[in-house]
């Protein structure tokens, strides 16, 4: 956890009033400023002392071989893993010769404010040289969301009680050294020097330097140029190499007086453009931000915030530690995928390096959702992205066997790069989650074009895939046998009941699109056998369900399964992967994260109330949350049964998974997905939200401890405002034509004129509140 | 397949008529010499052109790291690989400074044997070369059994036509050049340079060399000596270096004068004694065997081989080439497993570095039974070498998480070495087969105090193991989730019915020897409960079976997954784990060894006939026979459900696995496991043999190309031998008290005196020859 006491709880910042060395790395990944195409963690701007120093370009990777003591076919040979690319954020200050160092001298105050609003990272510091010597350091650093090459830094020296001579030196700089990995393979693979000087130039108060990767063969350019002002006395010079640019500024500053630099930086990158395209790309991207001015942007940025906020807030009343927790989230979730355009939105957003920097998952199943009902734009082009590696996914069935297209478990360009297939190769449930969040965005915009030139053809293929995978077994029931599901402490086995339902899923959502557009259909080779066959597996589906138990066993046998010995695990062994074998994982009722619980939110309509219930409270006692992607979707499920104490807990888990780093691992990055499931937690959890057929329904109810929830969502073009109390619940459309809903199964039509309001209905009875594993109970608020 | 046709098919031995360059790896394997301490491959005695140069001492081994892209708890860190130590094999000549090189001037003759009475190797060459100088080349080479440390050759070299000056390189040659690896992972990984030098010496005809590994630290001594016959002008000279000694000798010889000398090599290793140590050792043993001299070691060798014969041999009439191949094979199976004494009997033997030396569960299951009946000590030998590693077997027990002692599936010290789990450490049916050849062992020769020092211990840990791995579900049934059987195209599956049957008997049998050693069960800290406990999880294990087809599923719900595609399979894709991913094999209905048919063999009480034709059929469908260890055991059940002519063709293809080099990596070593399966083929197969209960029973029933077997067998210190024809089979005692057996539910007594003879019941009806997928058919005889 981090201990932080010096994180305010403050409704729309997180600020940091204390500066604690311990948990640098924590905080840098806090306070990452991203687009979803060029990231910046939150470094000191004098470079060091640092945890981590990173500055990542969505899409920029290093290839290294995979090793394998024992091959196998069909494994991948070659890995992906994200670099640090030349570092644009280091403005070092020299006062009277001695390096600005908050290691040395006495720093007598220093805070950090991370402006959600405003989308930029504040730091104030007043420090006394070890010389005496007194100066009082600003910075405010964005990352732009509406340019999104690039990032400015306004970074403003003061001297307090004498004269003090400064030195500034922006920078470029290119293959920090970085730390030692710690053994942990959740961390990157450290690559030291990943990249090779192509060019590099110097020139007023201007430099450019452009990189090669080595194996991968990326070209990455960068480019900076200043705004100075300050004393008559100040001079500048301009000096560039291979891996450094540096932008020297001296000047002599008497009590009060300012000197303000404001550092433009510009990236690009591409696999295919020559070294002088790359060049002028970025000088070009330099000029334009240059012309806009540092006022210009920060004001952009404000505007697009602003309008982000008012389709996207989130408000909760009665737990301010959450409001500030869901806001935060929300604001790495859209930093992460704002403006991903063509690339993939990793698992750590650009604010780390953990997980090598792949995409996974939680992508499409966490953080699509959120942005579906608030930055829909961004869905688009994250499943653009999905199918713009359709080649590659198809080559990959095609390796493995199968028909249409497989996707891979964890990437960077799309192709598969995990190693360990059990919980990769074989979790084939990405693909029905990528056509679920196909469908889901369709559904929320009725955005037929994207339907006919991309969605499609995401249903269609990953249909083929699931037809090749299943089969009709000697009682006429369609079989999904020796895959994985999300939970990953079992594996390889039949008939999970999260896959083969949103298999189901995806089987009929490919008919009914291919129905809906028989042009494209046909283009697609589709001839009505096929959708016959999907239509014929989708509805012999086989769901195992224990009887004797009544509930349904995550996957065939699963509950004839030993219980883990949980009376026997000390704290000290969980997360359990790292002190037991998968072998004895697998082989056991121990659940990593949500499974039976997650098809219970995405395919409620397969189960009864009673079966819910009683599936929640079976599958609460094995769970053990050792993955971050399980309290939101527990979040979800204990709501909707009626535990909603447990939900607010889970929510709050979800929530402060990074702010707390209560897996010990954000250091190397943020949980996105975790950040976005609080969202979830409150919008799927509390407000009950579910989105059937192009409807939606509500069933909100709010715990005790909070008194008021309201929201807004994008949908259809509207812009709906729901808000809650323990009393009733309120819907008006901000904008767009009439929309009917559903509240506790009353159909309610909300009109931008007038909102419809409903009361909430008694809860009935939930029962007992069902127990976790000793240790593993979620934290109640 | 080995091209060969100039093996010659001999009843007691393998000759090669003429040299093939293209399949030397092969016949390398193949007439490899060992007496399971030490082996030399049949490399040609001028060094080159070799395959693979190979000389191996049983243990020695290098370390090297085991790598993983993912890593993960438990996986073992470091592997171990056999290494080529110093070759002792090397007597280069030179004929008129030309040296004898096959590739070069006329080889007008060529001959290698293999003798199987004598236990040597011989070669006669006749060669011209470039000059038109003609020679004879013979040599004798032997790897002794009765001096364990000891190799020798006779070289004798005679010049033809016309005056030669000759010289005779004798050579010791560490760290051989060796090819690269070709990508197979079966293939040892090659380690460049394993040996560094501490020590050598030379003088008179004698020198010495040791060294000594770098990671495994191991010591590793060399040397030889000679004794020499020639014309007066003879002259001899010794040099050593680090990584070479040499003897020279020279002379001229007239046409019809010889040449003769007579190497002795001896060798010597150790983890812990210190160098003095290690080079007096190989120093005293070479001048042991330099006083017992070449025709005493012949003598003793030949000695040696026919009491083996007398004990061990085969004889099948009507059948040449099988007669010629099962003798072939019960050889090599001698050699592997002689006089390994405190070490492991490796899948290869000491004849090639596959599979990286390494010893697997082949021993115990395929090795072990043919030892028992024919060379028992050998089996007291490879057991206790298993109870060597019991502390190390305990400590891999202890960090899965379980009691008792968990063997490796593959290992050279006794550490576990397999870095996939699902096809290692999941196939923990390993601790059941060392359980039962434990018992097999017992039962065939009632060794009491083995059963005190080393069985009961075998038995008690590793049914901790099983008590620990297995759980009562809720209808009372005792399951074993999560593991992998003999098959490996399956993994990880619940309730394995091999597995399970063979936990049952492991469980029983560790209950009743503990019953029989009350004080020795005590001292292993064995209570009342414990037994009881073992008791009751062997009544109540889970067998699953499939009422609906009447056949047993492999595993828990093996028979309703997907048939695999055997039509669109196409013969350039078997084996299939070289084109098929294991995630599409482990969940189809594909078999690449037998595994319930081995349960049927070895447990065959558990199964009624009429199950045991059906499963019979059924898995013949489906099993493709992509391992070595499968063949012998469908000839075993194809002959007990009465298929003889299947038995016969498996019996075939078991015999010639690298006489025909059916699997192609003969040249990486022989598979000694399936030249057991042989033995086993025509013992356990054809003439019906079974233990139950420390009884013999046999139901005899030859194929109709067969006319006559017959064979020994060592039993509870009686000499049995076993004469079948179509019409009768009789029983007689070579020595020993009388001996009561069943012969198709005839009891029957044998004796010194009196053969017992009954005739053969007529074959029931076995009804349509069952099918295998199409193109693994087995070869018809």
């Amino acid at each position: 956890m981090i201990e932080h006491p010096a994180f305010d709880v403050e409704p729309w910042c997180l600020r940091e009033t204390q500066l604690n060395l311990d948990v640098l790395a924590q905080a840098e990944s806090v306070f990452a400023l991203s687009n979803g195409h060029l990231g910046w963690r939150g470094n000191l701007d004098e470079g060091e002392p640092h945890g981590l120093p990173g500055s990542y370009l969505n899409g920029v990777h290093e290839l290294r071989p995979l090793p394998y003591a024992e091959a196998g076919y069909g494994y991948p040979e070659s890995g992906q893993t994200v670099i640090n690319v030349t570092n644009g954020k280091v403005i070092r200050l020299l006062v009277d010769d001695e390096p600005f160092d908050v290691r040395y001298g006495e720093l007598t105050s220093h805070e950090r404010m991370l402006d959600l609003r405003a989308g930029v990272l504040r730091r104030r510091a007043e420090w006394i040289s070890p010389a005496g010597c007194g100066v009082r350091v600003s910075s405010t650093r964005l990352v732009s969301f509406v340019q999104r090459s690039v990032a400015a830094i306004e970074y403003r020296v003061e001297a307090l009680d004498s004269p003090v001579r400064v030195v500034l030196q922006s920078e470029l700089v290119t293959n920090e050294q970085l730390p030692a990995p710690n053994g942990d393979p959740r961390v990157s693979a450290v690559l030291e020097e990943p990249l090779r000087s192509e060019d590099h130039a110097g020139g007023g108060l201007r430099a450019m330097m452009v990189h090669r990767t080595q194996r991968s063969g990326l070209r990455v350019g960068a480019a900076m140029d200043h705004v100075i002002e300050g004393p008559p006395s100040m001079q500048a010079a301009t000096e560039s190499f291979a891996d450094l640019a540096r932008v020297t500024v001296t000047t002599t500053l008497e009590p009060g007086q300012v000197l303000r630099l404001v550092k433009f930086v510009t990236y690009g990158w591409s696999a295919e453009r020559s070294l002088p395209a790359v060049r002028d790309q970025v000088v070009a991207a330099l000029t334009g931000a240059v012309k806009t001015g540092w006022e210009e942007l920060v004001h952009e940025q404000r505007a697009y915030l602003d309008d982000f906020w008012e389709r996207a807030d989130v408000e909760l009343d009665g737990d301010p530690g959450i409001q500030h927790a869901v806001r935060f989230g929300l604001f790495h979730v859209l930093q992460a995928g704002a403006r991903a355009e063509g690339r993939a939105i990793p698992a750590k957003g650009l604010t780390g390096p953990g997980y090598d920097g792949h995409a996974f998952w939680d992508t499409e199943t966490f953080v699509l959702p959120v942005l579906t009902y608030t930055a829909p734009q961004a869905v688009a082009d994250a499943l653009r992205w999905r199918h713009s590696t359709l080649p590659l996914a198809r080559e990959r069935a095609s390796q493995l066997g199968f028909k249409g297209a497989a996707f891979p478990w964890r990437t960077i360009t799309g192709a598969e790069c995990s190693s360990y297939w059990p919980a990769g190769t074989a979790a084939f449930h990405i693909n029905a989650d990528i056509a679920h969040a196909a469908s889901r965005y369709m559904n929320a915009t009725g955005n037929e074009r994207f339907e006919r030139d991309v969605g499609l053809e995401l249903l269609v293929e990953t249909a083929r895939l699931w037809l090749s995978l299943g089969h009709f077994d000697s009682h006429g029931r369609w079989r999904i046998d020796g895959v994985t599901g999300p939970d990953e402490y079992s594996a390889i086995a039949d008939n999970n009941v999260y896959t083969n339902l949103m298999a189901q899923h995806n089987l009929r959502g490919a008919a009914d699109a291919a129905r809906r557009h028989p042009q494209q259909a046909g283009q697609l080779g589709i001839e009505p056998p096929e959708l016959d066959a999907w239509q014929a597996a989708a509805e012999a589906m086989l769901i195992p369900y224990d009887e004797r138990l009544g509930v349904h066993p995550q996957a065939e046998a699963f509950t004839e399964h030993q219980a883990w010995d949980f009376a026997a695990t000390s704290a000290g062994q969980y997360p359990l992967l790292l002190h037991f074998p998968y072998f004895d994982l697998y082989r056991k009722q121990v659940v990593k994260q949500a499974d039976l619980v997650l098809a219970m939110h995405l395919h409620g309509e397969a189960f009864t109330d009673e079966q819910k219930a009683r599936n929640f409270a079976y599958y609460e006692q094995i769970t053990v949350r050792d993955s971050s992607l399980s309290a939101c979707t527990q979040a979800v499920m204990a709501a909707e049964v009626g535990h909603l104490a447990l939900a607010h807990a889970y929510l709050a888990e979800a929530a402060f998974m990074d702010l707390e780093d209560l897996e010990h691992n954000t250091r190397d990055g943020l949980h996105i997905a975790s950040l976005a499931g609080a969202w979830i937690a409150v919008v799927a959890g509390l407000a009950g939200m579910r989105e059937r057929g192009g409807a939606l329904y509500f069933c909100p109810r709010l715990p005790d401890d909070l008194t008021r929830l309201a929201f807004a969502l994008s949908f259809r073009g509207r812009r709906l405002r729901v808000e809650v109390t323990h009393e009733e619940a309120a819907y008006g459309l901000l904008a767009g034509d009439p929309l009917e809903l559903h509240h506790h199964g009353q159909t309610l039509t909300a009109t931008a004129a007038r909102r419809a309001s409903a009361p909430i209905p008694p809860a009935p009875d939930p029962g007992p509140t069902p127990s976790q594993p000793p240790g593993r109970e979620p934290t109640p608020r």
